[in-house]
């Protein structure tokens, strides 16, 4: 019987609520039909030298299962759908073109949407963020349609839904701020395909949950 | 017999070459031990409605092997360990171990490596550059010290040299431009430790080849 402890931040501000990344590991557990418990960390405990031992960056999640110990939340992702067909096809090629959209949306797509939406949330009063902004809103728009339209005519990345689309759905989720997914019809169904899983409303319940417990008086 | 093809720029100007994405998919070959063909293109043809069906994004590398197509040089270098014990050891824990730090060097690092390296590279003289600079600097300054304080006392990311210390080299490669890697002693001597390898020297020769068959008279 595995004991897998996923560990994240007891509390957040509400701006990253639902963005942080032990989503998609929870999200993965619910597809898989894996138990598992939370350990929740606040600060300064995530820069501790026993913490950096587990994650090395001082983020969360990690994840922890009969002495197995991961971080980065892709890499756990991964580690789950490699054992759940609820996540990745058996056959092998359907199984490497999985795993190719799954960095697709981490390498190709994050990265954009990540600098733009760290932009407009942390940095908008800034000069370099005024004179900046309109060149990433350009590169980012370029990328998300470039999904788009690979998309086109498809319900999921491939040919069913798999991790790559979980990862996928929450980079997505990471311009809520923005219109750039609202306005764009395939992306906008695409995502709410995704996130009507039940699967995904569990794993995002349960990532709230210990924020409102937790939150600050 | 499996017949793979790599499919790569023709040239790309002297600042980046040593830098383009094929590099991590030629060395994982070289280090199985896996024979490849390449397949050169050039602008416009990355934007081709036909190769965009291969590459959405319009990028290098493509992997193709016997009908089998991926793209995402991070889950090609993935696709070649994952049968190849020179890249990836066979042990269960061992290789989750291994894909976690994959994830590490492309998700935790390359990004702000990235960012700081095209900034330098590409918009030195725009003003929001000079302003952003000094932050970008300090985090990706903060990010490689993490790595180093993980390598203290370490030869590679785990026990043994993997595909994440491939993945991990060719980020730290991106920074050549400045003294972030030379002036870290520990870095240094890891990146120059991963760099002697055969495998590097011999996929580094052939990257570099096609540039200088193909370069504009």
């Amino acid at each position: 019987m595995s004991t897998i402890t996923v560990t994240t931040f007891k509390w957040v501000p509400p701006i990253i609520q639902g963005l942080v990344r032990d989503l998609r590991v929870r999200w993965a557990l619910e597809e898989a039909g894996l138990a598992y418990t939370t350990h929740l960390i606040g600060p300064p405990d995530h820069q501790s030298a026993e913490y950096l031992r587990l994650q090395p960056f001082g983020q969360v999640p990690v994840y922890q299962e009969n002495g197995l110990v991961l971080f980065e939340s892709g890499a756990i992702v991964l580690h789950i759908a490699e054992r759940s067909e609820a996540l990745m096809p058996t056959e092998r090629n359907a199984r490497a073109r999985t795993k190719t959209w799954m960095f697709a949306a981490l390498n190709s797509v994050e990265q954009f949407a990540q600098m733009f939406t760290e932009l407009d949330l942390f940095a908008a009063g800034q000069e370099w963020a005024k004179l900046r902004r309109p060149m990433l809103l350009a590169a980012t728009t370029a990328r998300l349609s470039k999904v788009t339209q690979w998309l086109d005519g498809r319900e999921y990345l491939e040919d069913r839904f798999t991790a790559a689309d979980l990862l996928m759905t929450t980079v997505l989720r990471t311009l809520r701020h923005s219109d750039l997914v609202t306005k764009n019809s395939t992306l906008h169904a695409y995502q709410h395909r995704c996130e009507a899983r039940p699967a995904f409303q569990k794993a995002l319940k349960d990532h709230m949950a210990s924020f409102v417990a937790n939150a600050p008086v």
